[in-house]
């Protein structure tokens, strides 16, 4: 294996869901719901597939699927972007995220994370020759150490990576965090990625997008895909938007790594983002029940709730159970409870300062969410 | 954008597409086909997705789409592999040339490319930062320069790149090219990494897989796809096979360029992999009908055509119509003669290499094949 990758073991999120096949345990770790997506989105890559619609797409994205992406982001931030030459479709947002890298970070740039963060920016960042400066948000609200930020920026900090909703705490960055983290990056001339994909998945604020804030569209790339807002996490359909001189580097990565995304599913995409409001009022409702199911579930079981405010996750801390640490936790629900979970310590780069907290989610039908609490009110 | 792209351009194909589009040109470009996939693969994909297969596949593809990979490869190769631990599924070929780069070479590592050759080699290669040696194949038969090869070779040599049946020449590597090559990396403890997309597309010869000449399994990685097997270019299926401890570092590498690809898709070509030989022979006698139209027509309008043995393309040398060079040459064909072609000096380190020949593909239906010889004839 290259240097570069070396570091890394298979991802947690394999590992737990295989564990959780092989243990026959309920599946709470890796986040894809146990139901299936929208009938009229299946229905549209069916048509799809029927009208012919399989040969190469164009590498940037199909351009209907362009232009829903558009239409959406306009609702949602009241920003206009050119469907052209600003909107990049690929393989998933993990794809997004490793063009967005790879297309735009040269190595010995500074990119600022904060911990916990999806395991993939820290390994694309590596890819890319990244030095990753990594500032850690702690519980139980999570909000952002501004004075440690303020001092992390150097003239080598090339972006701020963030995610809201957030993965995997459930922290929404608030308006006042994305003004300050905005004016310190026009200030240091700083590029923002902006990993969006649980936008809609907003519970207890509105999401705000980096990108709609006074001077940032023109030094953010939002990153999102389709998969949490429509429960079609294997479809792999992600995209990048970002003003022209940005997406230029994201796609000229996306041509070679990738080239482009599955045709029919981008027609389907297409159906799928143009979907009337009610529809994502309606997902919205079914997971703030299914929230609460587990949320109240965990506290009756004895655990720590840290506050989600969005995504389909919670972060509990297990110290009450008192094991050793979050892995040795996590294998012990498995295996004694039949639950899985996911041990947080892999989302730090300091492993230790994760090593109380366990991530569950929600995106499970109500039966599971109970039989899964039930177990752990029995067990343990 | 970021250094490691910045010599590339918008990839040929997308660029002579869109030409392709604008002047209302007949593509005979990009290689993708103007007719649909066979039917049984498309109803499995409709059946996947009715059945509720939308959620994120096992990170390095479905367990029975590897498996038929694994059978599939014993039946070309005569060689068992084990698909848990040997196979890994990717967002196609593209990616899968991506994850063998990122994931196995090292900065500073030389590797040794045969031109002309698939853009995507070069800029993945520029990702990994690999030192990159370039060996030309020449007309009129492509063949390898020992020689060249054997000094090329040195102790920093990681890998050699092979692709056959070979795109865009389409030559297919002898058995005494590839047991010459063999030897010389077994020797000299060099990997081989090769692109056997087009291998169900070999017309003059029998199709040879690097990776059954004796003890060149182990050090080789062999790279194919889904998409011109099966007219489904736009599905974006393709995979890696190679022993344990190689495809360790692809995995690691696709784990973070993509994590898992489409769950639908992958059912399906689980059940094209498994369609009996007669399948592929319909497809073989199919496209040497098509390639008779396309070569016997080239030759009528007075291009020298260079013999095809295998995949979709056939290159001819466009000097009798005497212009300055292969992109002036297409540039006229698509906007004086409504045809699309690809220049060949974007695959070569050196574009003046190229700068006499020019690709057509024959993925296309007769009557299409027909009106663009017509054409030529006509215009040229
Ligand atoms: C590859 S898993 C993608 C993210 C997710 O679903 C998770 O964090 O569980
Ligand atoms: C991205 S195009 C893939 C290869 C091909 O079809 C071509 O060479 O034309």
């Amino acid at each position: 294996v290259a240097k570069r990758l070396e570091k890394f073991k298979t991802t947690i999120f394999t590992q737990m869901s295989s564990l959780a096949i092989k243990h026959g345990a309920i599946n709470l770790g890796q986040g894809f719901p146990n139901f299936d997506g929208p009938e009229f989105v299946k229905e549209a890559a069916i048509q799809a597939i029927k009208d012919g619609k399989s040969q190469y797409a164009r590498g940037y994205g199909v351009p209907d699927f362009s232009s829903a992406i558009a239409e959406r982001f306009k609702k949602d931030t009241g920003l206009v972007v050119d469907p052209e030459k600003e909107i990049t479709v690929t393989s998933g947002c993990t794809e997004a995220i490793a063009a967005t890298m790879l297309g735009l970070i040269n190595p010995g740039d500074e990119v600022i994370l904060f911990a916990p963060f999806y395991d993939s920016y820290e390994a694309t960042l590596s890819m890319a020759g990244a030095k990753i400066k990594c500032i850690t948000l702690r519980p139980p609200d999570f909000s952002v150490p501004i004075d440690e930020l303020k001092s992390a920026i150097t003239q080598d900090t090339r972006a701020v990576l963030i995610n809201t909703p957030h993965n995997p705490t459930g922290k929404m960055f608030t308006r006042e965090e994305l003004s300050t983290i905005a004016s310190l990056c026009i200030e240091n001339d700083v590029l923002v990625f902006t990993d969006e994909v649980y936008d809609k998945l907003a519970f207890e604020m509105d999401h705000i997008s980096m990108a709609s804030l006074p001077g940032m569209y023109e030094r953010t790339v939002t990153l999102n895909s389709l998969g949490k807002t429509f429960s079609l996490t294997g479809w792999k359909i992600g995209w990048a938007i970002a003003p022209p001189h940005l997406t230029w580097g994201v796609r000229q990565a996306h041509s070679f790594l990738t080239f482009a995304t599955s045709t029919p599913m981008q027609w389907a995409a297409a159906v799928a983002l143009r979907a009337p409001e009610s529809y994502y009022d309606e997902l919205k409702r079914d997971y703030m029940a299914k929230k609460e199911i587990l949320v109240e579930g965990l506290k009756a079981v004895g655990f720590k709730v840290f506050p989600s405010s969005g995504t389909y996750f919670v972060v509990v801390d297990h110290t009450p159970f008192s094991l050793e640490n979050d892995v040795a936790f996590c294998e012990y629900l498995i295996k004694e409870v039949g639950v899985v979970a996911i041990p947080t310590s892999v989302f730090y780069l300091n492993p230790e300062d994760g090593k109380n907290l366990v991530r569950f989610t929600f995106c499970k039908d109500e039966g599971t969410l109970r039989a899964a609490v039930d177990r752990m009110k029995e067990k343990l």
